[in-house]
């Protein structure tokens, strides 16, 4: 498939305390240059850039978290790349809801298989989600974490521990017939990846 | 046109009393399996499963809705049921925002005709809606309480009074021309469906 | 490319202080009759109709603003008009993150370029945004008050200062090296055309 | 007790979709004049007055709701009057969290005997509460509406389905001993009187 | 009156997006010590101190506002000062709701007069207000934006034009009479003083 | 003091994923019988009961902290206990904003020293905070964790990892000199403390 462009995987910008959330099997989550404050704002009297505490929030790599804030040039190697290919037909996520990887439909080919990614909240628990068609909802890896918060206007980000990922599970067959479902704690990763619903994510031959 | 799967009429997921609606005319809003409860959420920490009162949202059936919370094997017959099927062209929803059925353009064929849905709110005042481009915002019947809310942890569901559905109405001449609308109460349904506006979809031949 | 319907620009409605934003890029956002209540709302009990304060966001015209409320006949000529047209390939936003327009991929043609667009806020802090791969995140023109406000019930349209647009800006080296940005404030307009992203909107040939 | 003044009772203004609600057993909670509209909001370029959808929310007399916005000189039998007594010593009430009324400790007299109200909410799922030592959380008279929400601009009062008031409830011996409370239904006055904890208003001797 | 202590007058702190106000009638509105970022946050891991955005506002000076942000030693010179007496009686506010003071009831004596301050929202919508029997309800002086935002780990603090007071208003004779109330826009500060309610703190003697 | 009655400390109830908070210092935080869902709604049509996912936050004993939801009888080991007192005069907090406890002003006794407690948020952020004038803005303990969710209609509590609390801070020399604050992460109880600003609650002779 062609490169379009190649950039940083965006998740969201938040503007005066209020988030909006790109849809990651979209090409408008692939920024070509990363910066902690990519937006300013607006109103009738003047334009503002950087002068409040906004804040963009970006996948994350696999590199092992770091406790303090990290600045400069530390950030990129946490700061996922992604690119945009022209695809001659649409890509669609299929969930599983159990923890087998789903298969693609007849007449579909394999593009990645991955885990049900379904929505995210951070700061003043803002946050959003991604249609469950879309590959952005098919995520290749599970973390607990898998994206960073980068604060605007002092050009750092960090992993803040009251930042939420949420992720389809797998659904018990008593859960299935009706019952309530059992409270669970899960701490390691393997029992949390036991846990999370598989997807595929397929394209039309 | 091929059936890829058939599942439920998934509407929301509210996780942290955060919610996140899916597209009723896209794959994303069909699950395979129906559970009370088909998400859990991680922090670096753990993942948590069921433990606080998160909720899910449902397309709900024509049956008429009991008064008393809804248990185990009841549920399933007040859940929307359905399939998604692969289309050769892209679907589109037109809105006539008046009480006749638009046509679709030349060239469209019909798919279904219905009222024009818009958005909801449920718990807490979170919600959502429907792109009106999308086949999602034209629902095949017109009820006031088209959905019903799960509350995932307990395995029950519920009929509320404080759950709302937002409806495209039909816009009067006097409006068209700038005055001012009328303040109006609907209390029956052939009042209620006399003021909704209607909506067509369509797909290219 | 053959025409479907022409309409108005809507940006928002807002019932019940919650608000759903329609992607400017698509279909759904050009409504064939503008109303300043285009909606009602309806729980198990009744449905209503311009009864609360709901509001309705407009794209608007380039005309000067006026200081008062505009009311009547007056509202249309701040409305921005729009087409809804069959295009033989889905439109795509470029977005430059910096002041030079980018060149559409090769295999592309030029729809229009622009300034980047991507979310807003109006009364309460309720707002939205758009996806940055969609057309709708393209405005062909820059105002630092793109939309209107219009008051349901009392059928008038008002331009609000607390209303608040956001924008891609062009991100300079300095920061593309991970130095924290530097505040600044923007209050001509061509100060701030020189700052905001610009941006292409090109179709697969 | 001298009287300072008379006046109506104020539960909470809101502006801009944010509510700041009064002590109702305090004076500032008895405004001298009634005003569907009683303020305005500044910022640092201009101050407005009822030009947005601002809110008023007014306790509410006993006489039988009407089903359609109030206006003009009919408001004023649907508004509570107030006065404010210069009280020798401070007043403060006392919950029994069953359906007996308690009684005024040793060494204090009675004021009034009611219901404990907690708190509130309106349009928006905007509100707030009592603290509930004030005398403001007894409310003489049991109502499920006992307030009313004046919309600042139209100039009209109404009593709407979506407005909600929270009250203590009695605790049965079964919770008591710590097994999980029974959900309950209550449509009747003489079942929901049943229900809600009684209070006393007291004042030290 | 005994001087218990001086210091400066903080109006609210926010923490994680949600704020909390002081009642500036009350001592706890008086921190001895001025920091843009007085408090930290704890969960069950750990507390952390100006690693996130979180903002502290206060009462402003009388001195002309500084375009820019401000910081280091500048500071201290845009906020307002405070002490906290030993009152032998509690201090009471009375409102006129018109534009003459109004006066002390009998038997209470004046301590000042001032403008009726209710309520007031900064960053993100988030904000609070007064009690009105409380004498924080009655500022001195008027001014549009009598507070500064200041950005705790940042160490300066800003004039923003979208924080809001909200303040009490003269009632008019037509509004009196149950008539709608006539929209207005002020921009001068002799306009809008003639339009904010009066009021005056008195102490029982 | 004469006792006036004995309880449990209620922090705040949440209704419909709206808040309110009681002020510790103040006798309304006393609730004579503990449970986990105290109160019932109401709009015009009916009053609910345990019906939705309402919950209630107390304070909490210093019993270790269990991980999985607390049940039944073993609640109440976890909550804290209170005494209602009839006091001469009125308590006030003073706090030092370092780490030395303040000593009372000429003429009033100590009641007792802690820690100066300013706010919380728990589900959803919602949350509340003390007044600082307040002796419920003195806890005689440090915490991490002060308070305990309980899930109203389950009938179960439980310490989140996502519940806040919020503190004043000692303010460093650098700082009052008006230099930016340094971020620091404090892991262990000693460190803590050696951060968190002291205080005394102090009475009237």
């Amino acid at each position: 498939m062609p490169l379009l462009w190649s950039g940083y995987s965006l998740l969201y910008l938040e503007g005066q305390e209020k988030a909006y959330t790109q849809d990651l099997g979209r090409a408008g989550s692939c920024l070509r240059v990363f910066s902690t404050m990519p937006f300013s704002y607006c109103n009738s009297a003047a334009c503002h850039y950087a002068s409040r505490n906004d804040k963009s929030y970006w996948l994350s790599t696999n590199n092992p978290l770091p406790m303090m804030p990290i600045s400069c040039g530390e950030i990129y190697q946490y700061i996922s790349r992604c690119v945009v290919c022209e695809a001659p037909a649409p890509a669609v996520a299929v969930h599983s809801q159990n923890t087998s990887v789903p298969s693609c439909p007849i007449g579909w080919s394999s593009l990645w298989i991955g885990y049900s990614f379904l929505m995210h909240t951070g700061s003043g628990d803002e946050g959003g989600g991604q249609s469950l068609t879309s590959s952005g909802s098919c995520l290749k890896d599970f973390r607990t974490q898998p994206f960073v918060e980068c604060q605007g206007p002092r050009g750092t980000c960090h992993f803040f521990a009251n930042v939420y990922s949420f992720w389809l599970t797998g659904v018990s067959h008593k859960e299935e017939q009706g019952l309530a479902p059992q409270t669970r704690t899960l701490k390691t990763t393997s029992q949390q990846r036991a846990c999370i619903s598989r997807c595929h994510v397929c394209m039309k031959q």
